[in-house]
């Protein structure tokens, strides 16, 4: 299977923030942030596996920034490393000004999907090969939180979290 | 009130087709893609003016082709003329091939937005400069289509609408 | 076939705006009122021709007053003339005052559906006669859409149509 | 206040069932017709009293026949009868045939509600004078139905209940 | 078939109130919560019978107290009488204020279920035994509502009804 | 403040899967649970600290088990732990077999929450004492997932992070 680029599965899905989709604050509801998130996500991973792509796991998403009814909102997605049969997506939400057009970054997350065929048994993925510095710090990352979730699982032993053990001494 | 061009309102719903958006035949049902057109198109008319923008009318929007539950949908949006105050929005619809990754055109639709103020009142908006040649292309058009929406509607003289006249000499 | 009128087909869909259907002005948003039109069109359609029936393109729709939150709000369509496989639907959007009951004509839209077999190839469809002297206007004026829709798509020749002409002349 | 007939509170809500809307054997989802009912009568109970009108109870509703994915299913809804400040009203809901065009009674249902003002306190309502046999029928029942109400809840007392005791004898 | 507790088919939904759920008055809209309802009542139905269950008619609903937007609201359901095929479900409504935690009935409502095979058609269900006093009273009034119901429809002779006719001696 | 207990905010949130919330091979779609965890969550952050509470992040979600259409899904969720304006919910999502009536659980998450004032600012939360065994495990677990959430965005030096270290050595 051919290497790909993370700028091969970078998907876009800008939309409004409707009445419908608010709390009591007048803000984005959590969950129809999550769900946006876990939409685009699946297309990234879809456009890197060309296979269908289920959810795995939700790594991290961290709600930084409020997002006001009636803002445009864009979530941008793309694979940050592949594995065997999984990939782990990262994803980046902006929310625009409406009078000065400027962009706020309003929150990451960190999806992992994995490809299945139609019976729903995992298949391999390409292998990714990251390009620009962000990238590359994402790509490099994405195996320090692997063994991190191997080892809070109690699949892997702490000794063998290679990657991980760096960040501690 | 400076010159925009129609990549300055560039907007793109990249989304998948889910089992309750879709009409008897499992294929997208229409009115849920005249619904994301429109908050596509919303966008843009909003990224080019700055203005609350509201829907004036949709003028022409062919589906060509079904779109099947499960596809990859991508509606991609730009500002393709403006007049006073109100802009014409051109809409391009893709699927794409889960497989083969192929990207094939769905359907087009054409939009008119208007900007208005806090109460609703109009408000005018900047000229726009096509680059492309599709762009001119479809800059031209919208003078003729908005010569042929006020024919229509009793507000202008067929033999002063001098562009529309061209097309049938 | 026999012959049909309009009055076969008519659809009335009667129902308010809730708060998870506006827009940041408190109006209904378009997109919805779009998506309840082609369901109600979709109704007249299948009522005249006794087949499945998809969307083939939305030929105009005017949004000439905005709907407020809480309104009442009707969609009435029927079918304005039928062709071989296509049929026009006209449809009628009326909001009414809570208090002295009076309607208002909100907006006016002309959609195009195609009756198809169960797997998706067009089938003829009844021809149309209308009675009322509005239902006759719009039969006509059907013809010079349908011209129009064919010039503008390059389908026919500008000289060939002879309905269309005779507008500008 | 002037005396109103059962046709002026008529109102007619035609829709198809959607994908989302059924339930695991295919057919619409009791909750969803529950919904598409109560918006309905609220709009028949706005029509007769021009009030904002809230929900009091739901005193039957009968699901007779299943309404499979892919109908066209007619609500259809009128004020039975009025009391001080609360109306009866009387649904009754209808699937069609594609080919044949026939239609059947699927289910009907009886909703209360209770015109209020802005605050939320009741006010009174209209007399109605029913017309049709049907209306006259629906009218004299609906007494009967209040009565047992008010029985059921413990605010009156069996034996005066004349109406509905005429039943039993 | 063993006999059942109405404790072994309760149902607890607890949810909020979204803004894309109220009415103008910014209180719950009936048509939600009848919607709420009926879903804790269908999973209720099939904890009895283990079976497929689909509504058969919602008996009552009395809407005592408005439910405003971001009230925490909780629906909790169980069988109260078994008949052959059927099952009574009652349905309790709390909310809860947010400051002091306090729990306060916002509605009651009862609905019918029927068991069905793969193919529609009525099956068996077990029997209930109530166990507390409150159990026991709703156990007993199941049958005179089905008396009454049976009434009604012109199933069952008044004379007949023994329970009922008991209400009004 | 007083002490609370993780049983003080438990929230139970039963429901069925509609057709309208499933993903390609007819499994519930990972957005949407992620949206009912998020309501659920929200709930119990709400009971523990009486006050208006928004979601600050999503710290890990496994969907491990497909959850197909149809299914009955309960979402159980409470507070873990509390820190200082900010709460740990753990939730436990389980689907049951119709026919068995046996519960298998699907998946876990834990969702951070932040209790607010009306303006929106952080607000101090009563501390928590868990109870049981599993209470006490996931009390000191979270712990360790706030050290380490604190390590990976740079808030903490590793060498500090006492409790995290310890999985190490």
């Amino acid at each position: 299977m051919q290497v790909k680029y993370p700028s091969d599965s970078i998907t876009t899905l800008t939309d409004v923030v409707l009445p419908g989709e608010t709390n009591p604050l007048n803000n984005l509801f959590g969950g129809e942030l999550l769900a946006r998130m876990d939409r685009a996500a699946s297309i990234s991973a879809r456009r890197h596996s060309r296979r269908i792509c289920v959810t795995a796991s939700v790594n991290h998403v961290a709600f930084n920034k409020a997002i006001p009814l009636g803002s445009v909102v864009t979530v941008e997605s793309k694979v940050s490393r592949a594995f065997n049969t999984s990939m782990e997506i990262y994803i980046d939400v902006w929310i625009e000004d409406r009078e000065s057009g400027n962009k706020t970054k309003a929150n990451e997350a960190i999806y992992t999907f994995v490809a299945v065929d139609e019976t729903g048994n995992p298949v391999p993925v390409p292998q990714i090969e990251p390009q620009t510095e962000l990238e590359k710090q994402r790509f490099d990352a994405a195996l320090r939180r692997k063994q991190l979730s191997l080892v809070l699982a109690g699949k892997m032993k702490p000794h063998e979290a290679s990657e991980l053990k760096a960040l501690f001494f």
